[in-house]
């Protein structure tokens, strides 16, 4: 990305161009307005993510990023520790939280299991998992992982590996169907036939 | 953005979505990408972005940004200092040293003249070019300028403000025309018009 706008700035137009969503041409746009916005964007973004990197760690109960080791949710006794949400990601979680229907307890995989991609179980959170499960209070683990063939696979993997605790806990999907506000034309088949199969 | 994400990994997210081009939830999904990365990603543009709010200024005879003052171009005595190409921003100034054709000298604007966003002459970097073609060394200032509405208007005006150096300087303006690789079928009206009336 040689440009003249010399080192120091094409390093910075190198590594945004490295964020998702920002390709060469939104980075040097990103670059810009940061140099041009220095004390209004600039300077506050880079704290931020000083603060970020010096304070941000992964809670080792659930392993979601957060400033507090157990994290705010895990440590708090109003949540219900019966239940368990698992998702691939924070950004999963936090979606979760945005909703605010769910009231017990999360756990963080980070990724999912993919052949292609070479993502085994050893390279997920799931010993954390199993452990929690293990402590007895856990009633019900809620899949909240993607519809996609990793996301499946992974929860059918991690219902294997919860096989023998039997019936002391409950394995849940989130339904699958028609997006609310969706239209039917829209939605691909696969989507159509499971709403129909799921009608009721 | 309220998201459960504690207040340090929000108050990132927020400032992320600032950039131009990214929007709440790329925002969010580069707010998770630099936190997974944090020693490939989240320290390193740190690091940059400090760096940069710590060297980078406005080169007080052209306008750019860059870490000396003069900058590497106006200190450059290889460069002909008789032809000015005048440009917005510096995003322009890289996209012309990234085609490598022009070998004068720049003058960053800073800006274009709008009624309707309220910027004035005053507010663009303007006397420092009648300054620089004072000087008596200018032969050729290029309007490497928009072509837009507010990029013609200041063209104008500024032709019009070095209207007294009479023809001791030529004006000229980048052709406007089909674009290298251009299919006439997406091009706009005004546009082939331009082309036409242009032929040669």
């Amino acid at each position: 990305m040689a440009s003249g706008a010399g080192p120091e700035i094409e390093r910075l137009m190198a590594l945004l161009s490295k964020l998702p969503g920002l390709g060469p041409r939104s980075a040097r746009r990103a670059a810009l307005a940061l140099l041009k916005r220095r004390d209004q964007l600039l300077i506050p973004l880079t704290h931020a993510m000083q603060d970020a990197a010096d304070k941000v760690e992964t809670c080792t109960v659930c392993g979601r990023l957060s400033t507090q080791n157990p994290c705010p949710t895990c440590a708090d006794p109003m949540r219900d520790d019966a239940m368990i949400c698992v998702v691939e990601e924070d950004s999963a979680l936090w979606a979760m939280e945005r909703v605010g229907a769910f009231t017990g307890q999360y756990h963080v995989l980070g990724g999912l299991l993919s052949a292609l991609d070479g993502v085994r179980p050893e390279d997920l959170r799931l010993d954390g998992l199993i452990q929690r499960v293990k402590s007895g209070r856990v009633r019900e683990i809620i899949m909240a992982l993607p519809a996609t063939v990793e996301g499946q696979t992974t929860a059918h993997y991690i219902a294997d590996r919860l096989k023998s605790f039997g019936n002391q806990i409950a394995i849940t999907h989130l339904a699958r169907g028609v997006p609310v506000g969706g239209e039917l034309d829209w939605l691909d088949d696969g989507t159509i036939a499971h709403a129909f199969k799921s009608r009721r």
